[in-house]
């Protein structure tokens, strides 16, 4: 079989991949869509991001669905022909924070296509792939290949509106509308949020998240004073997801936050420069949020339940022969949402 | 102008009634629409329910909506001619309770149509109303009177999925689907539940149920033990909405509850008894809830943009002064969910 | 070595067992002392509690305190001569509730001297006990072993407190101060609590409370309406913790809790009745609590760093030969707390 | 009487001030002991912080105690003679975040000697007072005036303590051992922290951390390193309380957190360059602090009922007319923890 394999900067190879043999409890699948990551595309363009570099060829991919074509004894529940989406993430379950239901903070994590830990963990764009059982949740038949793959960033967005606490009746703002962004609207929006205001520097991405269910959208750039209309009586949104990673955008959005209220930080975006003063007189709330655990088999529930939508949020699938022109569409912003690959 | 008043069990009378003058931050409203809650049925058929008991007569009603016909000075905001749903609650701002955010426990509450204190606070069923301009939320124009009418038992249930924490993600059980039931499965929807199982002893109520969002409906008087299919491995359901006020709704519900499952006693029910072992070694959490405070705000939003629908469950809309009709209609849940009655 | 093992309703004979080989990862302990539980007093008045019976012999006992004779390949941390309290409960690892954090809900757990499976879990009531090496906790030099016996059931109290939240600045009610009522005065006293009030039936009792910690006491046998001193104003209490397992109990502290207060309820009772539209209507929350996880190495912490007081609770320590002795003290509320048997 | 006046930075003088009359609700008191806050010292030596400057002569302080000397009409509960604290914050009751019990965040606040408003509300170091009865609080006869000045500081310390949620059982660094870090030694102690470590620059700070209950200090002036022990397997601390208000303490506490830790912001330090990627990654929650409402009350009780020991942290207590000479002692890390102003 064949798979995307990064070797350097801008070095993406189809190269021919050995399938491993299916164990007990596993099983083969065969990749047909996965979706590019922002992570994915920091491993293209620059090798890596933050402290994290490539040190050997990477399979890349983590964002796949496919059809089960062989299941490995004692793997019930499952038969060849199913249609699933697989959760790239494989915790221990033996470390101390997976005894505390926190895997995804696992000492010991194997996350497809990381360059995290060494040897790296390869990746899932690859026509073929075994997987364990526990990673694989079964897709409705009206979700298409496309939608399953897209369950991880989905995944990802409902553990960081998990992280805001109850959004039942809450305001709240999403800054930078990315993937994650858009799909911070579409979860915020599932789980009861009363108003939800987007702001982005692109009109494209605007556009899609008043589409997945932002109220209002605000384009910082043309506009860049527009929260100051949110800032009366200490502030008017009680949550932040802030997706951008960018520092202006949440520096900016301090002052729209009542007292008390809860920034999720979902994207990341190096040293920032905050005044403290502010967080600590407001009783602001910063919490980070990572990846996602039990997270993947709700998304897929939602999906399979028509009560997600992300369709719009799918910009193009290209075969994965193509997958320097489908990296270069993913970056960008102006035409790109998420782009697919298809393995088929 | 006329009102809808109890007397005795029974006893309810259209009579006429007088409209106070407007005073400064209040509202003359022309109500239009009125539905019938359980408490009124109370009234009407036992005069009362526990302790509480008619002493005077009393004018019905606190779910109100309606047209503002005048503006009382410094009521900024509102004109005449906006129609609007009306919060019946009125706590006092000042006592322990309001002084921590936890209105629906003021030491001085005066809530529309309750012989809770003496004299009764008088209600809501009545041909004008006037208000303090803080208890008019405006209806938005798709929105019909009927709709507004339903925002006050809407709140109810909001309030009552708030007590219960965040449930994206969550697997929820509703045990009674009357009105507040099948509010409390619109709600736990729009929450973002993952999974939602309602029962009931009737058809009727649980096809309302399906159509505003459950997953799946069990009519227990037919299946007594149709839950027991969900007790394996300590149980299923991370949170039970209590609707039915019913012991043996509550027992039969625990066994599919897994440990530190939430029990949210909405339903009114007199003495129950109850296995407190099975409470304690499962470590659940039984809580009560009690009316609503900023929900009917976020209620009118939610309607407002469409995030809920509750037409499914107005079951009929009758004159005002067929009110002994309505209520009788009202009482039959075979063929009623809501009734409302019309004023204009 | 010796066992102290109940075979059925009064008949706890003490006989010789094995002590099994020490393997990897485990040590061998030398038990010198051991509480005896409400739950070991139900075992020998009753054989059982609820529909747990006694179906072969058991060796009693899971609060034991003794000192490492033998230390098992790779135990790391420990050495003979140690002084060690030891966890009784023993959770699988794997199954859904261990991989939340929620290990004292394990689906696999084998707890020493449980009778909730069959065969039952052996208990520690022996002279030797071979251990996991996560069992074992070191006390200080300053710690005797009456007070490392201690530790279960304060890991107990500590338990239900962190089932309460934040203690700091509440106002807490413990009704019923046997051994874990007496614990949970302690616990909450450790965590903040500002005013802690206890009741019992008994004056014995109440002292000993008093002694650890709780600001009033009061006698209930003595003045049944007592509580109602703090129901103006809809209530006083912020927490109750209801370790009588007493229906009347929980009934008559109903009033005295205010709005939203929580109730623990770390006794097992039975049935009881109760008003749920009053627990409703004030939005009380009845918490279940069961055993503990973590608690146990916390207890151990503040009771080496000396920031609880276990002794006043020792009524008295016998030589494990007079266990029958023991057990009737301990059986006396009038004049005993906690009965420790000597293994030395 | 007299009045201690903050006219320019450096210029703070003794200066006769009117007593206002005590109308209903109102008592007057006669100020015995208060406390000097960092704030004060900023007003003494920058004439403000931040973007706050004195505009006009201001009474400084917030921290005092004293003795009633006239009860206004109506002012119940309190006689002539009784000693007192005083709380300091006068929130207005009826604006929307009073409204939310969120009294701290009060949008017409009249909190003592603070120049954040125009015209300044006036101070307290002065020697009479007339103040509204809900302010005072009666002290315990072993409890000292000086003592009773601290409850302010304390208060702030105890509202930190509670944004941290439970801390029973929990391990804690306190990073800043100036007052406000002592007392959120003593807080967290007192709340059930399980191990706390204290780091500071100086070793007077230090020696008074151990003193109020921390259990291992730090002085990384000395060893930058040392909370590096601390960052095994993800970090060991689940709170910090960042009392110092510097950008290099909070940053090398970060590694010492483990994942999903919380850090409680109390210092006040301007703008911070932080990591906001190990922030995410490991889901940190960063949590703003401000002043108290309810701890004031709280404090007191501790305080009366020998709960927390608060005087190893008074270093001095001079005459209010040795103001100057007490500032600068206060002034002084190296020797001084809280000083206090005598104004019998």
């Amino acid at each position: 079989m064949e798979a995307l394999i990064i070797h350097a900067p801008g070095d993406l190879r189809v190269e021919t991949y050995e399938t491993p043999p299916v164990g007990p409890g596993q099983l083969q699948v065969k990749v047909s869509a996965g979706g590019i990551c922002g992570s994915d595309l920091h491993y293209f363009h620059h090798g890596g991001f933050g402290t994290v570099r490539i040190q050997e060829p990477m399979v890349l991919g983590h964002e796949v669905a496919g059809t089960i074509t062989v299941v490995g004894e004692g793997a019930s529940g499952f038969k060849a022909g199913d249609r699933i989406a697989i959760s790239p993430s494989r915790p221990c379950g033996q470390c101390r924070y997976c005894q505390e239901g926190l895997q995804n903070h696992c000492l010991d994590m194997r996350y497809y296509g990381s360059a995290m830990r060494n040897p790296h963990v390869q990746g899932a764009f690859r026509q073929e792939l075994v997987i364990e059982a526990w990673q694989a949740h079964k897709l409705a038949d009206h979700v298409s290949d496309e939608e399953g793959a897209m369950v991880e960033p989905l995944s990802v967005a409902l553990h960081a509106v998990r992280r805001a606490g109850a959004l039942m009746g809450k305001r709240v703002l999403v800054t930078g509308c990315g993937p994650i962004g858009a799909l911070a609207v579409v979860a915020a929006r599932r789980a009861g949020a009363r108003e939800i205001v987007a702001t982005d520097m692109g009109d494209f991405a605007l556009r899609k998240a008043l589409q997945v269910g932002a109220d209002q959208v605000i384009n910082v750039a043309e506009d860049p004073q527009a929260l100051q209309a949110y800032s009366a009586d200490k502030g008017h949104f009680d949550v932040l997801f802030e997706c951008s990673g960018n520092e202006k955008a949440l520096r900016g959005a301090l002052d729209a936050l009542r007292p008390r209220g809860i920034i999720v930080q979902v994207g990341l975006g190096g040293e920032m420069t905050l005044p403290i003063n502010a967080i600590a007189a407001k009783e602001l709330e910063l919490r980070g949020t990572f990846r996602f655990h039990e997270e993947f088999a709700i998304g897929v529930d939602l999906l399979n339940k028509g009560l997600v939508d992300l369709k719009p949020l799918i910009s193009a699938s290209l075969p994965y022969r193509d997958a320097t022109r489908a990296f270069k569409l993913a970056s960008d912003r102006s035409q790109a949402m998420k782009v697919l690959l298809n393995f088929n």
